[in-house]
């Protein structure tokens, strides 16, 4: 698991301090054999788009699996002091720590499903006081990742069938910032990155070539293109702009000709600035009448989807497209918003208690209950999202209900094929899931965005995909607020 | 050393594949000896800011005191290929890595000292190669804490003198995005934060209660209050918008009686939704006519300098502002834009040759030859910046002159105290620096933004602070630049 491979100690204190205030008030109280369900939820999709793309699953996987307090820690939290001066922490409490092993259940969307908003990404099952302490983790972890893949989905998009590169590790926001988001961004569909730590964890492909560096400790262009081709027959892609790009073209040729000669080829080359429409241009021309026309031209400098968008529509002749700071950092929307909330609680052995946080805003309340996603499908693809509770049941000829506007409803009537969106991942703190491989959650990505309809994949004022509450979750959900509120009785149907 | 603490291997592979590809062609090309100088720069203040905090050093002395390619690296490079399905690199050269032990100086600001446009906030001169492979590393820790450092200062120059917590580890871009951000929030001005494991790493306070899950735990909220209170009475700052904000201060009220009857103190009130501005002043009357003026008023929720601003402006109760997802991710602007750009080179005992690179960008064309800062003051601050060539030397009554536009300059005549603001970090590859503590480094952040003018610290609109390259060395620059582009002679004065 990536988390093992890359971090010398478990990461239990990757959390916030009220989680563990909060465990200890559990512990202190003696509820700590008390369970809940929490919910990792977003509201609204990134990016103003029309889907989500799930991923981090398997890091979460590898930060539970390796999971414990260690002496250091503890030792840490004993330092920890109130506002009297005294331990904040009982010795109790640090030595049940130390002895803590994880004992939830985790169900989860696998890495690269489409989802939406209020859906239960991840639900996590067990005492409160474990569930409380790894909260933040677990938002840290998916919300990330989820953001990349679903940005590196949209980048993709705007390409097309042309290959994009994840360039971003040295403007991503820290070590792992990086690390995550090369691996995200693959799962999204980038073809590889330039982050060789994160081809070694993760075996994704990396690229690359050279920088202007290269070039300016030469004395001249030409120079470098042809030392770099004696060092690096199988791995041409010139970097034509540090002194002026179309002479760079030119000396990509030259040194092209000699290549083949030698029975290489000039795999291509980059533009890394300027007008990159024109320049494609010329540059294919150039290439095409020197008789290279299966060398590739590779685009960088600041591309996002709306860049490589406006570049097609001008016709740039681009064939691998570089993406680094915009997708790395998703600058136009650098976090996902990710909570995880309370839908339920209950004493050992006895039934739950459905939950609901209330908020002036109506898309801020959360869903009660055990919370499972059915995805209703036909041959032409995906046809609703029904949010339901497993105890109540998904319902036979269910009724969706919109939860930010009631009114609005999607009535399933012929019992098409469905789909459960939550797989079990842990029992009982016990890994009951084969992770799939990249590859495959890759392939599941190309699979889910293609049973979306072409409206819904837009990724400029997409349309709005069917996702809701099944009716009885709905009216159940609107007592709870309702009684919250002091406007009625208890709900009947709990 | 942090990273030493985190990782459970060298983060050697932490870099762009083409690092590696050109450490490749120099090796095979016998260049492996020739030496460069690198300069970290960034073209333009994050946030429109007038100021730029300089951090992530330490992080930098980790990664570096611990850098080695161990045989799973070599084994995983081994194995990548070129267009011609043959190995990429020779294993001599994997052997060399194997060999390699860091041999550069490098010079750098300390952490926490405020950084200009074009400054070098951190030269590597050693090999050629050497430079080459830690490039995106160093880019990606100095860029990256740089960015969270100088907004923590905005947000904090936005609260005045009331404290600021970074609560932003959940919504952070992966697991050390989270941890660096807390670092350098610190680093900046916060005062704590709620990431347990920065805590212990870095020795940072960490703050933190209860959530709303922990009232909704319970059937109502006075009774999670009052159990809380019982469990720590000397952690008391009770979150009160679950439900009814007013209600929920009335009812820490009710056990903010009961605390201090038992010896303890109501720490204050969190308000995390709603309006600020009517609940904070609702909150202090309330708690002042109960009889606890001392009670803080913690304010959370999608918090930034802009917001607090507002707040302060409409006369708002906060006590003390909890800052997140705004703050970790640097959500207006979450990547510096910084570069490490070559400026010199030389083969073995020869003379450096000093290199530009071009840019039809003014503001991109780089800065050649062995640059140092000297910061000039008078008792009343900073009184402008010079970039000089350390051959060239900084010059008798030296002339500072604007880069992006060489008719601004400023002349300096009365001899005024200075600093050299590059100190030596590494020698050789040995560690010549003794990093200073964090409280240290918060120390001089706020010694150094007190002696800017307080039109620069501005947050918004700020006046521009002077800063330059001295004259000759704007001399040689333009020299060298007309020479790339053909235009005149190669420069005299190198």
């Amino acid at each position: 698991m990536a988390t093992g491979k890359l971090y010398k100690h478990s990461l239990a204190l990757l959390t916030d301090l009220y989680q563990l205030t909060m465990a200890f008030g559990y512990w202190k109280l003696g509820r700590e054999k008390e369970e809940a369900i929490f919910n990792l939820v977003f509201r609204e999709h990134p990016f103003n788009g029309g889907y989500t793309i799930t991923a981090g699953l398997e890091t979460i996987i590898g930060f539970l699996s390796d999971l414990e307090f260690d002496q250091d820690d503890v030792d840490y939290l004993a330092t920890l002091q109130g506002n009297d001066n005294k331990p904040l922490f009982e010795s109790g409490f640090l030595d049940y720590l130390s002895n803590m092993r994880f004992e939830c259940d985790i169900d989860a969307m696998p890495e690269g499903t489409v989802a939406f908003p209020h859906e239960p990404m991840l639900r996590i099952t067990g005492p409160i006081l474990q569930c409380q302490i790894l909260e933040t983790a677990l938002l840290n972890m998916i919300s990330y990742q989820t953001l990349i893949a679903s940005k590196a989905a949209r980048v993709c998009a705007a390409a097309k069938d042309e290959p994009v590169l994840e360039f971003g590790l040295r403007r991503a926001q820290g070590i792992d910032g990086g690390i995550a988001a090369s691996r995200a961004a693959y799962i999204g569909g980038c073809i590889g990155t330039s982050n060789v730590l994160a081809g070694k964890l993760y075996g994704i492909p990396v690229r690359g070539t050279h920088a202007h560096s290269w070039v300016m400790s030469f004395d001249d262009e030409l120079e470098s293109f042809d030392a770099y081709a004696k060092a690096l027959p199988n791995n041409c892609v010139f970097l034509v702009d540090t002194y002026d790009t179309i002479q760079g073209i030119k000396n990509a040729i030259i040194i092209g000709h000699k290549l083949r000669d030698r029975g290489h080829t000039l795999a291509g080359v980059r533009l890394d600035s300027g007008d990159l429409a024109y320049l494609s241009i010329e540059a294919r021309k150039l290439l095409d009448d020197a008789g290279f026309p299966d060398a590739a031209i590779v685009a960088s400098n600041d591309l996002d989807e709306f860049i490589i968008d406006s570049l097609k529509r001008q016709d740039a002749k681009i064939n691998v497209w570089g993406v680094g700071t915009k997708l790395a950092t998703a600058y136009d929307q650098p976090a996902l918003g990710g909570v995880l909330k309370l839908s339920a609680i209950r004493l050992p052995g006895q039934d739950w208690q459905y939950k609901v946080k209330l908020s002036e805003q109506t898309t801020k309340i959360s869903n009660p209950g055990i919370l499972q996603v059915r995805r209703y499908h036909d041959r032409s693809g995906f046809i609703a999202d029904m949010i339901y509770d497993e105890q109540l049941g998904p319902g036979d000829l269910p009724i969706i209900i919109d939860p930010n506007d009631p009114t609005r409803r999607k009535r399933i009537t012929t019992n098409p094929p469905y789909e459960d969106l939550l797989v079990p991942v842990f029992r009982k703190g016990e890994l009951v899931y084969d992770p799939p491989s990249l590859s495959r959650i890759r392939q599941r990505v190309q699979a889910q965005i293609g049973s979306l309809h072409p409206t819904i994949r837009r990724y400029m004022n997409p349309h709005t995909y069917p996702a809701g509450l099944e009716q009885r979750l709905h009216q159940l959900r609107t007592e709870l607020i309702l009684n919250a509120r002091g406007y009625t009785e208890p709900p009947s149907n709990q």
